[in-house]
């Protein structure tokens, strides 16, 4: 489907790409932090059920709320996306707006560390976070630029995101997070310790015999315990040739 | 390599298996539990290090540090096993005698709840167990049968098997496990309540495209956060053929 957007401003240096979805397209700055796989795959694991209250952290452009909406469209479901630096919020709003889909999905300026000033408590049916992955560090040459921002825990950590996603989630709501799996064990011990059980887990390996890069998780709020662990997410069949699934994900069709 | 085993007594119903590794083999008695692929996969997950001394709870039959000794013949290891059923502590102990690796392997009786007294406190190098995986429930018919004990939580729980591990370890020293996948966010929040970080952690897929049967743990007393998840370990590459790393565990040449 080709793109339907509406009349929209670009900044200098910002581009529009085709989420191959429904038509949607995000507005991006490649001087700042574009979206990968990461957030793409997310927004496929997440479970959206019909009429759902989903929030969305440190959203960035708003690709996980913008992609969810398109994927899940008939469901009616709403999204709010909470993101702290200024221009990103820009950027996804007027996204937003040029996708033609602010009845469903709004993009807010916020800190995730003050999420009891933004959103009520267990007011979201789904909580979705694809956070910064790196532990802040001493070393980091700039701290203030929006990539480092977005990748390292600068403005919020692991502990912080997960205890705004439990203040947020309805009794039963459901959390979904990507994350590095070199933090896995931290990540289980964070969301059994703010009471979001892991229920779903899947690792994300580059080809089937390497190492993951990533794991989707998922949670629910006062769950109980036991979980799935799914079967491997694989990116790629061989170099430069995405596996069936990841060409399924990424709406290519042969 | 042929079978080397010294004078031996079987009992009614026993039988030796061919551990297919430096001669080794194993009494066990159909009628109660024979060891199953976790041991093995168990035995080749653990890391032994030169003059280790390694402990092995719920030793069952002492497959694990029989198959231990067999994999790490140079490394001068000392290997004490804890089982708690008598009929197995005799089984292994008389397997021990039959190969001929007493001044390496001891299996005793115990209960891993009195871990205390039965061993030092950080007095070992390597901790492994592959527990009992399904919790103890009150509708189970026969609580007292050797098939029930080793399967089931009867006599002792997943808190009891980290809580001696941890006990029994050394500062810096490795834990070894196999478990099910549906108890990972349980195992991961008790290692680390005790102690013992998470390091490192690969799933058993009985076929590449399924869900993982088996999740092999590690974790290091006193470590740091971070852990590496590793390949998956897929069990056949269609019914009835091994994968070549199954083969090569299970010692098959072609």
């Amino acid at each position: 489907m080709a793109l339907k957007i509406k009349d929209v401003t670009l900044l200098k240096g910002e581009r529009i790409d085709d989420l191959q979805c429904k038509g949607l397209g995000i507005i991006q700055n490649p001087d700042g932090f574009c979206f990968g796989v990461d957030a793409v795959l997310l927004s496929h694991f997440a479970h959206v059920r019909n009429n759902d209250r989903c929030l969305d952290l440190c959203s960035g452009t708003g690709i996980v709320p913008i992609l969810m909406h398109g994927l899940n469209e008939e469901r009616n479901a709403k999204y709010l996306g909470i993101e702290i630096q200024d221009t990103s919020v820009d950027m996804a709003s007027r996204s937003v707006e040029m996708n033609g889909i602010k009845d469903f999905v709004h993009i807010t300026k916020g800190d995730v560390k003050e999420a009891a000033a933004i959103v009520d408590a267990a007011s979201f049916q789904l909580v979705t976070v694809n956070p910064p992955y790196m532990a802040a560090s001493k070393a980091l040459k700039n701290p203030t630029l929006p990539k480092t921002i977005a990748r390292h825990e600068v403005m919020c950590d692991l502990r912080d995101v997960i205890r705004a996603a439990s203040f947020a989630l309805a009794k039963k709501g459901r959390f979904y997070m990507v994350h590095k799996p070199s933090r896995l064990a931290e990540i289980i011990a964070v969301m059994k310790e703010f009471n979001i059980e892991p229920k779903t887990m899947r690792m994300v390996h580059p080809y089937i015999d390497k190492e993951p890069v990533l794991v989707l998780i998922g949670g629910i709020k006062d769950g109980g315990v036991e979980m799935r662990v799914l079967a491997p997410l694989v990116l790629y069949e061989e170099q430069g040739v995405y596996t069936e699934e990841l060409k399924s994900i990424y709406g290519i069709s042969e």
